[in-house]
């Protein structure tokens, strides 16, 4: 490994539990393809601002492509991170006069910053269609039995009656503000760092809207010391999920509750439900008691932060 | 004490104990002022649709602006919770024939959960009016200070130079983003629940747009399970004060390590500064070490819904 | 108020907004009883180390009695901390002569290490008696039903049949291990911190044994930069405190679902249950449920830290 | 994939994200060796009850010895959880006559609950043996710096004097204090819950000490339903390390302080630092920072339980 970072500044080499301590090779998976999305839109701009040269650009754009292509796996994994190890691929196969050239007026800050926020843009707008389909499905359901009479519950104890329609569209509101809460937070993520630098920006004239538009970017984090140091919008999106998570958590515990011998409102569908080796009679509701679990997880991770 | 609540169906009395245990008079001091504008909105609505007649309204009204001028303090505080609280205050003052009318067609689940979202709505309002006043002083000093040159740093240590501008405007930007997090959060907040009584509305004619509009609500929650289950915009106020709390962390975290003698950039003013008993010399950077420290109370805070 | 802190280093004086920030005084009330037990213990061995004079030593004993019997409703709240408060009233008791010296060879520093560990030795022997009240009457109802059948449940699923002694026994065991867990703690909570100064020790000839003696400590903290700065033991109580309330907030959401119309395995007594205003005929499982919200305090508690 | 579990009771099948979303498969790999000890010591002590064949018996340990030969890897990971898996592997190498008897008179759950205690002992062990190299390091360079004089601080302002021993020795004692609570919780870790069954133990004859003693128990949990229930061990654990986390953490960020430019205390051992690809001359104390980071994912992990 010709690691092109130390060499120079650094007399000694890290041992190797060092190495597997401040690596984030591992969780760097999940920003594999949007790395080489920032990648490729920052060597085109640099192209057109005639930072490097058109057939250098050809050379560079051609590799990204194929790297993708081979997949996170083919990559070195024994790097500090994944821009270092991609970078360094990319040299293999393009020379380092040319692989050396892309990563010109760009710093592992705002390049990581950059990532992240692309990865976590898709993941939101997952999650959106994610909770519009909920709420579709909670809404239809709840149409189809405005008459469906039950006890309506305040401490588990029956206190007035009311209809299953009016039960669940009471969730789909909730869900409908978990939307709202999650295109709130969207329209902060999906900000543009890069041209950032380390943090003081570059001497490289770069054109920063050039790759705010290539890559999909709503706007440019002006600042470029707040664009690489801002954690907000992670802590924001972490609670987010937990806000979501807790009212998805709710209604999986209404699906226990409600299967329940006892109450007897519903029986699970197989396909939602495991069995016992030793009491093959049993139903369980694995499938709302692991969400309930996991809303556990989303509460831990906006802890983490 | 004659409870108007437990006369009737509980034969045995709890003892002090589980009073103490359950009565939340204590923390409805945060909500007093909120509960007389609901009790004052709720009674004109009920007058104006006939529920209770004219003179009745009046002297409710009397009564209720009599009590906030006594303020909380006079309130018995051996009873359950503030609504039954005042009420009987009230009974006691108007006699029971008018007084206990005021809460037709309410349950404490929708005046608690009205209550809470009114005293919230103000605090959000405050807490916008404040982050404007430290974003603006954070611009201004900024504005002075565009060829104030000092190091840039990244993990602690020199990287390049930078002006004290350039890093006052990223705190800048970051108070702006808690800004707008507080105002989408508090578009969730200012919702009207009253009128969804314990969760089935009522049979009354109540006019839910009336006492919205009394109150300065932004709209009416229009499902009454939702309206008085939902605990979302609770997580979701504690979500983005943690978030805004980790922000302040973060200048008063600086503000400590410019202080110190090795850095030396700042020195802070003696009102922000206390000093030690054995160590006459010292002046200790209080007010921004408690801040640290109150950062952790907001996260706490968050953690506990 | 004659600061007698601030006179010296600090010029100007912090407004009224800084002064309640900074303050501690309202959570000192938790202290108050402890800190002036700590000052009886140092000054009677300031005494016996001849650093104050017997007559001094007596004024100063008769001037503390005096203020313990008056209460911290005497004392003067606007002043930083309860420490500087006490020590005011007693100057202005028998003197500055003399009450000055009662904080020799003392910081509030360790003064206030010492207070804390004090306060919450006391509340950590009632935790204890109260978890063996608890297992002993867990284990009490569980020999009256040895032989009462019920449903063991997975997953809220009929599983297999089993007794309530053995389920109530299982509970048992968990609040054990709980007292297991206080006890350990209080071995680490129940160590003196006091004549560590400000965390330097100091020049004054203390006898830190005898200290620990009259306080009832179990042992020393020698090192003295570690008996005024460790928090591990705050985070240690916290911890066990959220792992009592998960397992007494599991007993209470069995009590929850047990008291359900659908379940009726128990009914409350009234002591323990409220009702509803509008539905009178309900039985609220109140505290039981206040107790399940608590847990989420003491979590939240833990977080603070 | 024919299911042992699943034939019977449940008609259809889970589609795959269902399967995805409640397999264990990925976070079991932490416990195939547990699971392979726990199958080895479950199978002989029912040989020895004759619960099972002597011929069996030997056909069972010898399959479940290639199967740890093997690896995880081996095993078919479209399984609910590694214990279905593995046995499903066993019944393919030996039949099904033979290998379905090594689950007699056991559930999952006290098989999972055995190889969690299993797992997290030997994790507990190596923390404690981490912890006691960590304090001799602590007390091995304070030993050799008595007389290294340096500033103490109290609120990161220069206090009095102190030694570089006296600092570190207090890390030490904390660190000792961390490895307390460590053997505190592996006390309560490091108990059996194998042969309680589903709960409700079983009608088979086990001998409970045989095998608490061929995995090295140090005793036995007798009540079934606390055995395969109970969760505050790992809350504890959880516990502990957070606390650990947070010593660790607050002697990173010594590290972070005193290596900057303006402390200059210590320099980095540059196996312990990066460097940047723009700004060469730094030195970045990469690995002191990572562990402060670290520290919240222990935090968030205490959160998720």
């Amino acid at each position: 490994m010709s690691d092109i970072l130390r060499r120079g500044r650094l007399a000694s080499v890290p041992d190797e539990e060092i190495i597997e301590f401040t690596s984030s090779m591992s969780a760097d998976k999940w920003i594999f393809n949007s790395d080489v999305l920032v990648d490729l839109a920052h060597t085109v701009m640099l192209k057109e601002r005639n930072v490097i040269r058109a057939e250098d650009c050809q050379k560079i754009l051609e590799g990204l492509l194929k790297i993708r292509e081979e997949g996170i796996e083919k990559l070195d994994h024994t790097y500090e991170d994944i821009h270092i190890s991609l970078e360094s691929r990319l040299i293999d196969m393009v020379g380092e006069d040319v692989g050396g050239r892309m990563h010109s007026g760009r710093s592992r800050n705002d390049e990581v910053a950059t990532c992240i926020r692309l990865t976590l843009r898709d993941e939101l707008l997952l999650i959106m269609e994610d909770l519009i389909n909920l709420r579709n499905t909670l809404i239809d359901v709840a149409s189809e039995n405005v008459d469906t009479l039950m006890p309506g519950f305040t401490h588990l104890q029956h206190a007035q009656p009311t209809t299953l329609a009016h039960h669940l569209t009471a969730h789909a509101n909730a869900i409908g503000r978990d939307f709202e809460r999650t295109r709130d937070c969207y329209s902060r993520v999906n900000m543009s760092p890069l041209g950032a630098a380390a943090f003081a920006s570059t001497g490289f004239d770069l054109d920063r809207e050039r790759t705010r538009t290539l890559l999909g970017f709503d706007g440019i984090i002006e600042n470029s010391m707040d664009a690489v140091s801002s954690r907000d919008f992670l802590i924001e999106t972490a609670a987010v999920f937990a806000n979501l998570m807790i009212n998805l958590s709710k209604m999986a515990e209404e699906l226990v509750i409600w299967s329940t011998s006892e109450f007897a409102f519903i029986e699970l569908d197989d396909r939602y439900a495991s069995t016992s080796s030793i009491m093959p009679q049993k139903k369980n509701p694995d499938t709302a008691e692991l969400l309930r679990g996991k809303s556990g997880v989303a509460i831990g991770s906006l802890m983490s932060l």
